[in-house]
């Protein structure tokens, strides 16, 4: 698509500054852009760099400078969300896969398949499963006994969805993520670890994103929940019963251990971890590499490990970074103290 | 099944206090549960939760005091055992799979397969592959040449287990898991990383459970040994040439780094790691996040990175917590002493 | 293949020290290796092993003693190259795959595969896929609209390559990785996070390995780029626009956040991680469990978490072992020290 500085401003409720008769047709990051390319500035880092931009124009919110770029400037309120409109338009379109069911899939007989859904090649739905209007099931994918899996969803290939799990509408799923594998539950017989069966399910609400590699283990009994709006990131592990409130975020490669509460609005940096039966609150922000081995209050941002609140991290790391200084400190005191001993006894 | 708290009570082996009459139709978590369902005390935290679950069962141990829950009591001596009984005889029948091969599953000519295997759909089973009796091999899973899975296995949709691996009887793979990939290993020449081929093989015991999207390399030559009775949650990893020993248990997201060998009864909590060439003896027990960089010697519970024996970890992380109270003191020492001194001068 | 020593000395250019005439049969570990096999010395902790081994031929570098060995020992350069052409001669041969396409494989119309090309059980090519020549795709694979794979590649089962991903030649990739997933973008609206789309894509370089079940995300727009010779391990995390210099390594469950920037033999170990939008120069080395969270300069080795130069983060380490030390000295001044105020007092 081929569209005007000017005439994308209004798409995107902007407005431009310099030349809205340039023409746009393509998106690229500022670094890349060439001409005819729209761009945008993702990260106040990066701010040295619209002065020198080729791009055709730049979106930009109220914090980039007036005359700062030498493109037009596409003025938003929200650069992220103008940018998302403007990218669908100007981007490679997306893949898009067309309703039916492949003839490779294996399909069980009374799996409720709703209209327009796409069943990739080498899919398999066993009995009972149900999947909601609109959604791709990309190859490879399987869903176990009794599953759903909601409409508008898309499940990237190569994604396990174990039996009986619940899955909201609008939900992604990236590959290789498996969902239902049973929790790490075991008892003690001598030195034997017996299993303990694993008999709960995992219920996704809608609008949940979940990365590529991710596991969530289903419910010892009852269920592990996901609730609406979730959005987890890759290589995430979620134990068996725990509970994500919505809209909570999880950055890659953290963990929550078993029947762990977390509240809503909480966001979890790369590589956090949680452990189990704890009470995380709502609000809570976890920084990354955060190891939370306690409640966490509400609106409290921690990090470190163990966690705690992060002006209480950041002070003592700072005087741990002055421990060689207090050393020597208390060395000099040591032999001005004992100077004045000294004297004190010859005196 | 329905069955009375009494009959379920001979069952188990335990005494019903209070009314052994009840009918018990399901089970669920202390809190989730419903007139008719069997509960149980997972965690001694959940306690106060006793007295106001609507359960018409709970099974405890000796620890719930006498009359704590309004609702009948199953008196047993290892709860999480009668549970898991219990559970089995209540709760939702696990998925069942036919025996038999799905025609759409790739055998090689001359793979031996036992009585009562089955091969789900799209399987793929190498020349020289051997499944032990009564084994399910669910959708989607591919076995390398020569590899053999023994009997009672249960190996879930979408793991790959490589060439010549060699797994034991009664083991649970859950899905994604990969066994046998390369080890991690090159030399270098110039600037250039060569690949040194990894020749050995992953021999897996009886009795082990690996969880979903776990990593075990196979040896650079010899074996990847994991043995008897090894639980391992999801997302670890295993490098080469590592011995994992018996009745071992790994938590989430731990990462074994190669030619390390693990004692017996060892215990790795989440997101722990352990370096290179390392010897951790039996019984030795890692914390969640624990690095250990050293051997570790029998019975030692280990915590922190670098790992040390935790009474000192807590200890050092108090002293920690107390810094900026070190400095005042030290600041405070240094006014009085320079008083001193001045007064000395004077004096 | 039989061989004597003296015989494999010539084709690994060493030079034999004792018996020139034993036969081998076989490669093996120092401390499995039985007489007819191959060994050598991986690591010098194994140094006291050498005496012990039954071996029949040992490779070794300058650095081991002369009679250190009772077996033959070929003396080389480079031991590593040398029993990697050892062990290609002595040890069982690789699985080998056939060039053809499986009929069970779904290979859309207009697919160019190169000659020699092997295409497995299962495999999925979307349109517009490309496969260089004697490239090897095994089964289970599902390659993405418009991706390629250049030549002589090894892609192993069950790998997922999303759409426009563009790998290079000789590139390894192992079981159960995603390439080209989503990167982990959302603007937000009120309480929930929205979607930015995705719209880059994945370039891979010549002479990339890429381990089990690691993720590697497209771009947002222009591309993730790993490049040539880079050595990634299993579950590692690449987030969406990084850049991951030429033969840099990374060590498993190792995680990059966004638009960080990698520069060229760069070495990660096992759990490090970096903050997003960093630049990390050349040879720079980040220690295990190193968590970057500023940009590091060339040539620096850095561990801790926040990483530090190396010598900083051992200095501070070892202050903190000794603060219960320094703690003792405080205490011990602050009593000598009253005790002089008290004698000034009174005297």
């Amino acid at each position: 698509m081929n569209i005007t500085a000017a005439h994308l401003a209004e798409k995107v409720q902007g407005v431009v500054e310099g030349d809205g008769a340039v023409m746009l047709t393509g998106v690229a990051g500022i670094r890349d852009a060439e001409p005819g390319d729209l761009t945008f500035l993702a990260n106040r880092k990066y701010a040295p760099l619209v002065a020198e931009t080729k791009a055709g124009a730049i979106i930009a919110g109220d914090d980039l400078e007036k005359g700062a770029a030498k493109c037009a400037v596409i003025r938003v309120k929200n650069p992220d969300k103008a940018f998302t409109v403007a990218a669908l338009l100007l981007g490679l379109p997306a893949v898009t896969r067309e309703p039916g069911v492949h003839p490779s899939a294996v399909i069980a007989p009374g799996v409720q398949l709703g209209t327009g859904v796409c069943i990739g090649p080498h899919c398999v739905l066993e009995p009972g499963v149900a999947i909601g209007e609109n959604t791709v099931i990309c190859a490879g994918v399987y869903i176990g006994h009794g599953s759903s899996v909601g409409r508008d969803g898309l499940i990237y290939p190569c994604v396990v969805i174990r039996e009986r799990s619940k899955i909201g509408r609008r939900v992604i799923v990236h590959s290789g993520t498996v969902i239902g594998s049973d929790g790490f539950g075991y008892y003690r017989e001598g030195e034997k670890y017996k299993k303990i069966p694993q008999m709960g399910i995992v219920e996704i609400g809608d609008d949940v994103e979940i990365g590529a590699n991710a596991a969530i283990d289903r419910a010892r009994f009852g269920k592990t929940v996901i609730e609406d709006g979730v959005k987890i990131d890759n290589l995430v592990q979620i134990a068996h019963n725990v509970r994500v409130g919505a809209n909570t975020v999880m950055a890659a490669q953290a963990g929550i251990s078993g029947s762990t509460v977390i509240g809503r609005n909480v966001q979890f940096g790369g590589q956090a971890g949680v452990a189990g039966h704890l009470n995380i609150e709502d609000n809570v922000v976890v920084g990354a590499r955060g190891g939370v081995t306690k409640d966490i209050e509400k609106n409290t941002y921690v990090m470190g490990f163990p966690a705690m609140p992060h002006e209480k991290a950041k002070r003592l790391h700072a005087h741990t970074m002055r421990l060689p200084e207090l050393r020597d400190r208390v060395t000099a005191l040591e032999k001005r103290l004992a100077a004045l001993e000294n004297k004190e006894k010859r005196g």
